[in-house]
């Protein structure tokens, strides 16, 4: 198990460490369940209560809780304590996992003109089409699909069974969780006669660097241009992004959010889980919506939106739907009342 | 790169040409976004602002427009031109794409007994599991997993990573997308004891010609008989089709709806994104749904419903939300005012 | 074709058979469905009229119902009529379908380390990573994916396509379907300069006896501990469990659920589908959950709760929506007309 001491931990990542330099480390716990070799972080004021009461043997904490974090073994003060938690995390799995190996397993199946990196990994029983790019540092999961003509960007990982359609691009640093698939058909049909006409779906997916999709999600391809994911952007399980939408970077979405065709979503956007998005919107920067709420309109200024049916016991909510559906009505009667004592 | 003359375009795909025939085409392109080598159309009047100011070489239009078109070098009239232009996405794609070349790929595992036609594709890494039926020009992508005794027909494609389960059938000219699961287990249990027993879901699910089946959509086996999707329906990424549903012919549904056990539902209905239809419903033909509605009931008269809470900003809408949860009293209140002014 | 006699299926089963134990039953159907080689159920008295106008060979019917039932060639009376027909389906699951066969495929990838039963069995094209354990009876079914160090309980049934993440377990008898990504990465990042840090996931899940996850259903590993899934719980399909959420044990989830990061669910749940439920909440024993309902705050008390706009036709439900825009507002004007009037 990796372990590691607190003086060499703040030589690596920073802060200012007091306390004990050779406190040994051996795990990243919560505050309310570290041990006595646990680093542990208070990210917010309002938790300040279980730093006092933590058996953690060093915490991360603001320069405002020092004499809290003094009653520790050993602690690390800066100025962003989560921050320093994320870049913590990431020294920590650098360190504790196994380390990258190039090269391609004798189980997958590469197509003629795939031009795949000598620096770059492809596991287990994957595929890599003909004229696709595999980046220096890429690791294509087993039994991942990469069509032909794609393109994964330098040290891009995706994971065990990511679907990249043809011709669609992954930009460098990006990671792509298992069962995602990107570059499926956009849904498009022209209406004749009762039946669907299928149009052909000829555009691509282009997803910027330093993006990251969660399992199980889907980007389509465009329709006749390119579904458009800038760089930074952060999508999580589940999320449906429909054809020729474009989403602006730094964007973070939550599961199981959907998005219709052509919207174009500003940066730094922020979308809670299970949010719908209705199609050909515009949705400017800086825009943050709650949980599940449904986005029939184009929202041209910057802020917080939301909007869902306040859940109840089975009896109340029940009554107050009902109530709802007369809602206009009742309205009216509000008028007629205001009238007749005006 | 692919390149078409518009004379040759309108000797395939019909309208009437008028300009120049010998115009070089290599793009399909929207009339906003369209340069000197494109092709474009008019779908909508709405849009006949885009017609004039467009940089398209040619422009598909209806009769109507023939005088703003006759601006553009060429353009092709016909009575439907968002028809013409799926058409004309459909047969760009038969030109532009690779041609089907049947086969089985040599890592491809087949088991004895599969009947994969002489003039079938079988991609990588792809699993046809015993008794399974492949049909004449049918195309099993690659890492698809088609069970025993299932039936794929005619010219239908399974993009890469499908999984057609044991006994299911897809007819003829079928797309199914990556991910997309048929034929899991329906969510049946009997409640014992505080447990729940699993009622063994022994049917299959039969799907019709000319079903297109989006990416990680599913559509489970039924508990006895089979879940049904008749042919011509279109179903978007990440539906879930639950045990028993009957899904009438040309039936489209867009991303992320779900549809609980038993529900019949009509011929030419649509159901917009995240829509959620309750079990043991049934919903007759041509009913239309907006998006993200929650059908808790049957719908015996074709038309169009929804009700979703509006969204609003964030003040706005938690106030109305709150008020909502006292929406009976409210009412209540209300009408005794009216006994007393009456 | 598989078929049994009354007589042999009562034996096997219990009840107390009543008329013709010579019956041959070759499928079990619906009572509405049911022909002269069918054996049906009646699970609910609501559906008494059914049981007069069966054509079935053999119903199982509570002992209220013997009368009813003698008319019918054969009959099984017992207290728990569902329960009996779940047991029948998984009796005649086990006689009708092909036996288990333990053993490894030879398109099977097993990285040095790992250690498969020899009762257990994996599928074509799976892969199994290093120091993963398969234990005795369990089936890694084809193109599965499980990873470094995972473990696979005994008789657990992981259908084609699965993934199981590194280091996450799977307990005894469970059911895993296609296209299933339990260990994904939860969904975190730290906010700085306008960029998303991310925050390496590394915990693990940790699943339960007895569990069933639906197809393309997401379970994603926890941030510092593990996502815990306890015995005897049943997901659907497209569920997404966020990192660090505990589903408390032989709680059920209906399809396209969502429940954000570090909720606590407790014992003996129910979610209706497309339910969400936001992070860091608090949900007691035994509450159950109407279809779509947004569950905003903790529940401390079990029950039943709900709230979804209602659905109604387009005309009605907008004019009520925009009305419910101005809800506040009119509790205000309500407010004020009952003090005019006081």
């Amino acid at each position: 198990m990796f372990e590691v001491r607190t003086g060499e931990l703040a030589a690596q990542l920073g802060g200012e460490l007091i306390g004990d330099a050779d406190r040994i480390l051996r795990r990243i716990a919560p505050l309310a369940d570290a041990g006595a070799d646990c680093i542990s972080f208070l990210a917010s004021a309002r938790h300040r209560e279980q730093l006092q009461q933590t058996a953690a043997a060093c915490v991360i904490a603001a320069p405002m809780f020092r004499e809290l974090a003094q009653a520790r073994p050993a602690a690390i003060l800066c100025d962003d304590p989560y921050l320093y938690y994320a870049r913590l995390t990431q020294w920590w799995a650098q360190q504790s996992r196994a380390a990258f190996e190039p090269g391609i397993h004798r189980s997958a199946v590469i197509e003629p003109g795939a031009k795949i990196h000598a620096r770059a990994a492809v596991g287990a029983l994957a595929y890599v089409g003909s004229s696709a790019i595999v980046g220096a540092g890429a690791s294509i999961g087993p039994s991942c699909h990469v069509g032909a003509d794609a393109v994964v960007g330098e040290h891009t990982r995706l994971a065990a069974k990511v679907t990249l359609g043809s011709a669609c691009r992954v930009g460098a640093r990006g990671i792509v969780h298992s069962g995602a698939v990107i570059g499926a058909d956009g849904f498009g049909f022209a209406p004749t006669q009762g039946r669907w006409e299928k149009i052909e779906q000829l555009g691509a997916v282009q997803i910027g660097d330093d993006v990251e999709i969660g399992a199980n999600t889907c980007i389509d391809r465009g329709a006749l241009q390119d579904t458009i994911i800038e760089q930074g952007v952060k999508l999580d399980n589940l999320i449906q992004i429909a054809h020729n939408v474009h989403v602006g970077k730094h964007t973070a979405m939550a599961a199981c959010v959907g998005v219709a065709g052509s919207t174009h979503i500003g940066a730094h956007c922020t979308f809670a889980g299970q949010v719908g998005i209705a199609g050909h919107l515009r949705i400017v920067d800086h825009v943050h919506v709650a949980a599940a709420a449904v986005i029939t309109r184009s929202i041209l200024k910057p802020g917080s939106y939301g909007g869902v049916f306040p859940f109840d016991d089975n009896v109340t909510w029940e009554k107050n739907a009902a109530t709802l559906r007369q809602l206009h009505a009742l309205r009216a009667r509000l008028r007629a009342l205001e009238r007749d004592s005006s």
